[in-house]
């Protein structure tokens, strides 16, 4: 394998680029858990991290995957024999829904075309039909990773309220966090899952669960068996900055880090930024779908994500031969296709410490790679997204 | 507060030192962990835990912390209703039974004096009168890092076989492993639950859990639910290296630095080096012990532990004054006592990355500490420290 | 200001982008560098920068700039009243003349079209016409970092020769060495100059002398004083590798691991990777240049330089603004015209540790900067550039 | 040879310990020295560095080991022929001789005894005896390192002015500056030379000479050659930061942070804490040196060094196994004596970031370094040191 030099273009949809502030950051030497020093820190992270999630309720951070914070969310609300609407969105909603069986609970799909987005008329309906109120909880992905669709939150909010149904809305914001805008308290999000390796920048491994006082109120008495996800064990008594276990203080001295960066820049302006930076990538993919080319998974216009990019690649053609040739020729590494769009989807990340000439990098990496792997594709991506840069 | 200056000498029992090595290894940018690139790099680790572990068996790799690695070991062997038996070592065999509680299980403790070691024949006693095997498993303790004890393993295991008793035998090695021996399949060890932050030198937030093949099939008839923790998750099909949600990759890129120190330096002579740092400390606490003085917490001479020393204050005298004077006044770190042990006990650790003069100079510190504090001690530890040093 | 996202592109003709593997090589402790482990590694990288020179001869190592090394060039080998023949390059072949005038030495320049390259049979007139040999050295700059000209080395070497003149050719290949081809023993240069800050990869402040063993002969007798720059300080007796005081510790440490990079990926591959990317570069600059847009500054085809392109602006128009504009809109650093190109030229770093994508993001960035800057250019200039690279 | 583990304790006196804090402050990417960005970081040094100097006068700063700031010193205030009045203090008074000594400088030495200090009497003497002002300038080291004595400043500057005579004062503070008081503008020193690598706790690599507006203007009719060195170049203009050559802009980045630092702790407390840390030593030394074991090599106690103590061992006694010793088996690097002191005398380095346990590892390993390389010494030196600490 010849020697790959220069920066790989990590253009992968999580984790993402980390700022070398946030790595240097966590190049320490570790800090007692129990000590003030460590408190202070780990406060001001509770506190920074609330804003991001634009909540006053009540956070709790794990050292675990995002996966961990789903589980948090779901075995804190749940009790054996509940039911929980999920609409589907994608991979995402499956591995969630999957989860939530191996709990004993019982799941409703509200079916969806992973290209367009959820209906919120459809959860509406379906909660009215559920006179009993056997329906726990409704379980949504907020940006689906693996379809580059951006599914509405306070419309669903709006559809539960209309149906008068007092299911607690889960909603897990992993990849729009800190890239597009999310509103916990304004949206009535009763728990919002976050992950550490998306628009927070920071490696893998820590994850957040914001949570609604109507969620923890319903904690209370839901039966599923639960100890290092407990809340009850996070929240216990005064203390606020509780941790399962050893503290990960490593990942909080990055996410001090990282927080300070988002203070800086400010949400508006970091927001606006994804938006510039989806939208170049979407007028680049718009060349190339002319004649029949690589085109946007999502269908809808409206829904279009500005953290995540997916696009599908002609029949009979196959998106992880290009991303193999963007790897090893380019060192830009691509998202690939997720369960069953795997070979027929790349995905192009656009979250996180980006800029332009990061994103025309890769975008030109793609652009040169479909000659190289033989898919045909429009011509003049590179200079579409370079028109509406410029001029952006 | 004063400007501290110079390293901060960690003693805390872990999180410990982290070499230069280690966390330069760690400030890297990420790599997506579906890549074979990084898929090496994990295999590599794997490979390399299991020789730190003493086990030809299975490994699995949580992003968490320790205590994520006690629920993997519960809830992948139990189901409710069972009983398990645990032998009371500290703190943390109580922490471990509060977890099991929790999900519904029952626990039989062998009451144990947290200053002696525990006694393979209690433990023997209580299976053999287990006529209809409710027991499930042992739980054990190896090293209580909130006691300085290192409890026997090996013994225990001989005691669960001369009861002729099919539990399964779990044992937490978290601040033992890679600080001195511990075999997982000599001494017929069926769950082994290890962590990043002691031995192994790395930051907190992942953890370890070895498993027998005879606890592999026990969890496929368990009924504990899990899914994050699930162990068949993570060994799905063919595939070995696998993670609940993303991969912890820069954890992955610090145990693999961590490892190859490990093996640069071998397994006898890191533990032949605790043994000597931890028979210094020894030596040093027994002078100061004199006329009443700090006293060695650990009361079994053959079972003190090589990673940590828990040391007794004098009645009358707070222990956590002593740390706020080594703390504030010569920036030394000392792990506190916990639980009843509050106020009673200071630890220090001494595991990881440490060498005499690190040693040297934190037992000065604390020499120096009892005389700002007020504690009043038998003098010479230092010297009696160094006494053994240069001959050691 | 507003907050700069994302890694800036860092394109000036040198100090240049760092490999993260060189910085965390230097993000280490110090050593004392009269220890043993400190020597090895000395001695290592002097083997490995004889073999970047293509020398088997004499090579010794600064703390200090570039600068430094012209001048331990120049003292070691003048005397007071000498005269030095120069052809004139650009800004660095006056900037080392001017270092000349102030040691009293006579300056005799071969004048020069900046855009074109040094003609060897100037030299050669020149040298035949100095029947008394007062000229004592030759002093060239091999790769022209302020026009992006490379001059021919081996041609003048030859031109020395066949005026049978013994003057000592003395050539600045800093900006050449480790980016394309350059052999001091093959091609005659008697004293070769090189930095740490372009194609080794590594932050300004070292730099490097490679010396001929005519040239160290001819130092006995040099009577300039000097005493930092002294070669007998640095090469007395059997030791080799010495240093003037203290020896930069850090910058061998970083020298390791960048020597390691070069001897990974090969100078033949290290050469052919930057004849593609500035050939790419020169396509780029080619499709702006239609119509009367920014041009190539060198107008020789045959000594375009692979490590930096230096383009000049139409008339009535300031390069500074289109740096200006790369810089605060897209966080790209590129180099400025320097003396009497000032505001006429900008420069396009493309040397060291860079990639196809991170060349196509900095042209990206050009071609829209030149939009929004005004100034009027050819379309097309990055399409041309990956048609190129995609096929190369 | 065995692996080492644990930190190194880095107690020689320069390079010294360097904070993680200022490491990581370097491990960034470069920046252009000709952006804003880093022109104003450079300005934030230069003041600093003044108040560190506690100078109102002029600073340059040069890519170069301190030797290049002691030439710096010479070459822009002397003429061939010149005298210059070195009062003798051990190796590298009789090192900056001979540099001068190269140069075409006359030197008269006021001979001196290694062991004691400067005598201003016999400066003032020798300077009344030059009737004819040939003397152009009094060279003298502050911190004579290889030896530990602190020499008198403030008193040889009146011993000159004592004496009438315009020599200008030149003084080399490498090993004193940020270590103990020193002020350029209180004590007229006209020339003070610094370095990176001692009290201002960075890599070597880089280094200071505060310049009195006498001695600017001294440098106008001085006619050694000079041109890296060359304070006009640096200082040519309104421009107040210029470097010969490319700015050593990693060495600007770690210097921004040492002065953060330096302000934070404010310099009094750190002449405190180096006071402490020094006598500390010499009561070890003191205890150590009964029944004629190693003693201080300074004879005079109000010299004594703050930030670096020579110890003699006794006759017969090989200082540099001592040294092996402590290197091999404890990991901890001493000085070794320099020039004719080598094998006869080592030195602790307790300069920059240095604590009271970093210091008592080091003093723990020399006083066992004893035993194991059979050095007779008097006990009890660990306890003498600590018996201080805990009351200081």
């Amino acid at each position: 394998m010849p020697v790959k030099r220069g920066r790989m273009f990590f253009m992968n949809p999580g984790p993402t680029n980390i700022p070398d502030r946030v790595l240097r950051a966590m190049d320490r030497p570790a800090l007692d858990f129990a000590q003030a020093e460590f408190k202070a820190i780990a406060l001001e992270c509770f506190a920074g991290l609330k804003r991001v999630f634009r909540t006053e309720q009540i956070m709790v951070v794990y050292a675990a995957s995002g996966h961990g914070a789903w589980e948090s969310a779901l075995v804190n609300v749940c009790s054996p024999g509940d039911t929980v609407l999920v609409p589907e969105t994608g991979h995402f909603s499956l591995s969630w829904s999957e989860m939530v069986r191996h709990y004993g609970v019982e799941i409703e799909t509200v079916p969806g075309d992973w290209r367009k987005g959820v209906d919120p008329a459809a959860v509406e309906e379906r909660l009215k039909a559920d006179k009993d109120h056997k329906i726990r909880a409704v379980l949504q992905v907020h940006n689906e990773t693996s379809t580059g669709v951006a599914h509405p939150v306070a419309a669903v909010r709006k559809a539960i309220d209309a149906a008068k149904h007092p299911a607690l809305y889960l909603v897990d914001t992993i990849s729009s966090l800190g890239s597009f805008d999310f509103r916990m308290d304004d949206w009535g999000v009763d728990v919002a899952v976050g992950g550490s390796q998306k628009g927070l920048m920071l490696p893998p491994g820590m994850c957040f669960t914001g949570i609604s006082r109507k969620a923890l109120a319903a904690s209370q008495s839901a039966t599923l068996p639960r100890e290092y996800w407990n809340w009850r064990r996070m929240l216990d008594g005064e203390r606020q900055v509780r941790f399962a276990g050893t503290a990960p203080v490593h990942h909080i001295f990055g996410l001090q880090e990282s927080l300070k960066m988002i203070e800086e820049e400010g949400l508006d302006a970091i927001f606006a930024r994804h938006a510039r930076l989806g939208e170049a990538t979407r007028r680049c993919v718009a060349a190339w779908s002319k004649g029949g080319g690589p085109e946007l998974f999502c269908t809808n216009p409206e829904l279009v994500s500005n953290s995540v990019t997916a696009i599908q690649v002609p029949d009979g053609h196959d998106a992880n031969k290009l991303r193999d040739v963007c790897l090893e020729r380019f060192n830009v590494s691509l998202g690939g296709g997720l369960n069953r769009l795997n070979g027929k989807v790349f995905r192009i990340g656009h979250m996180g410490d980006l800029n332009e000439p990061m994103l025309m990098g890769a975008l030109s990496a793609v652009e040169m790679g479909f000659g190289v792997a033989g898919i045909p594709h429009g011509a003049g991506g590179v200079n579409a997204a370079m028109e509406y840069l410029k001029a952006a």
